[in-house]
């Protein structure tokens, strides 16, 4: 059974430990054994550990796992979660296979748009978009920064996305699901 | 010469060129051998490069480099660029030599605070710090989200930071100095 390395931000919701519960559940159902942050149900909860010693768990967790699955919906912010950012980093670095989702349909240059310039137009006069601030807005169509993006298809992975923003995009696992179901197709046609 | 990776938010200024030229003649100054965005300062500019080039070619130069030090002053939100925090991750899994800088003074937490929930006050009560819609609160006293300062201070790396914002802070290069003066007189002790 692979061991997924299921990155995201879930570990800061109040109801982090039963959303989690939920995702590796829903993990098992598709042939995979999860790990990653909050998966040591029998040890202490994360909120006690230092930071040193969640970045060790993490760490070996990534080292240890075949697979990563991402929650790249955006968090407190335009992009996703700096945690899960480098360990998608990270474990594509190590060669793992690494997948991400997220609950926002739009490019990232779109809600750059929308959310952090607030529906101001960029000006689009020379031949890159930019915010009235004058910093440049990536359009390539991403879901976010190229590099996040680019690195998981490069390697081979896919970076899926809602069609529309679910009522409750930090918790809804559809798109999650469709994930599961995806990569467990992939590591099945890789094996056969 | 020790080659180093120049990962930062540089590359979307309006005066992108001219900033990482600078960076490049400083870090020459201290004896490395600069690369990464923007270095390729006789090929194409990176704004007529499509996403998957940028992408293999900053990944080539990770790949290359022996050293990375990263800009993680916070970029359009609260946290450092997503692009720079893949790269830490990325250059730190290749056992490479990573540091960061920020020219923001404050913790994570306290800009989270601050500039996301705009100075409410974070509620106490339990035992972990979390805003008015209950989003638990990394309050580690690092820079970002504690895989970054955790990945760096666990690989001999250092997360350097202004003591006080300066009035230019997308551009300014005091830190940046200091940490290559630091970094120069790391690599000339690990040789000696």
């Amino acid at each position: 059974m692979p061991t997924i390395y299921l990155a995201g931000p879930e570990v800061f919701l109040p109801d982090a430990q039963a959303l989690m519960a939920q995702k590796r559940r829903l993990a098992r159902q598709f042939g995979f054994e999860p790990t990653g942050p909050g998966s040591d149900e029998n040890q202490a909860p994360s909120g006690i550990l230092t930071a040193d010693a969640i970045y060790r768990r993490n760490d070996l967790a990534m080292r240890k796992a075949e697979i990563c699955l991402a929650n790249i919906t955006p968090f407190r912010g335009i992009s996703a979660d700096p945690g899960t950012v480098y360990e998608i980093g990270f474990m594509i670095a190590l060669g793992k296979r690494v997948w991400a989702y997220s609950n926002h349909p739009d490019d990232y240059g779109r809600r750059v748009e929308a959310d952090w310039y607030r529906g101001q137009a960029l000006d689009r006069t020379s031949g890159r978009p930019r915010g009235p601030d004058g910093l440049a807005v990536e359009e390539h169509g991403m879901a976010d920064n190229l590099m996040i993006d680019g690195g998981i298809t490069a390697t081979g992975g896919q970076v899926l996305r809602a069609a529309t923003i679910p009522a409750d995009p930090a918790r809804d696992l559809a798109v999650y699901e469709q994930a599961l179901v995806l990569l467990a197709q992939s590591v099945t046609a890789d094996r056969s």
